[in-house]
């Protein structure tokens, strides 16, 4: 029996909802440290990006493409960081983070540091209308 | 007057050479606690993926696809960690990681820990074999 696409619970429980994309859902990371998106393809049990089919991978990678040309846009960041790790949550989701000098743990990773900062309601809804409106 | 290509110095020091493929050199990490590949696209100046041209783009990311399931399959690994960071070298570099329950710092990230383990000269070539062997 085929399953059906479940976003995982830690990811819904971390990130706020931004888009459906052809193939992924866009959430933000409730963390104001880092503007800090996730793509996560709605593929049940997918994993690895590279177990993906031809079509998905693809798609997946253009959707990868998207957000970062717009989250550079938006935050006029120095470094984008793109990763797939999945070592904690093994549902396929892909990291895409606008990182400057100077921001917490700069130049280190932005994973598994303690104090998250969850955004105020007001600036959430703020960033997520910027990344729908460069989407669109 | 355009650049060319050289390979950024930090890269060349901290990595064994394995393979140049059409695009990218692959390189091996020189530190035996992950098997730790490396792409490097012979492009000069570049620093974010999608900032690179269409056809440039998309042969990147089938290379990062045909070593990652080199990698996999080499290894039989619990989870490959793909990621494109560049917070401290800018030159366009993409990490492809074999990851496995208890190995160092298991499961979060691989970058910037303190305590790199050189491989032996006979495992290194034995693993940039296999590598070679896969992409064959």
């Amino acid at each position: 029996m085929k399953t059906s696409f479940v976003l995982d619970s830690r990811l819904e429980a971390d990130t706020l909802a931004v888009a459906t994309l052809a193939l992924s859902e866009l959430r933000l990371m409730n963390d104001c440290r880092w503007p800090w998106f996730i793509l996560v393809p709605k593929i049940p049990d997918a994993e690895e990006i590279h177990h993906l089919e031809g079509d998905d991978q693809l798609e997946l990678y253009q959707e990868i493409n998207c957000v970062a040309l717009a989250l550079d846009a938006m935050t006029g960041c120095s470094k984008i960081n793109i990763a797939m790790l999945g070592n904690v949550v093994r549902q396929l989701h892909i990291h895409i983070i606008a990182r400057n000098q100077g921001d917490t743990n700069w130049p280190n990773p932005v994973w598994g540091l303690a104090g998250v900062k969850p955004y105020t309601e007001a600036i959430a809804a703020s960033l997520i209308a910027k990344m729908r409106q460069r989407l669109d």
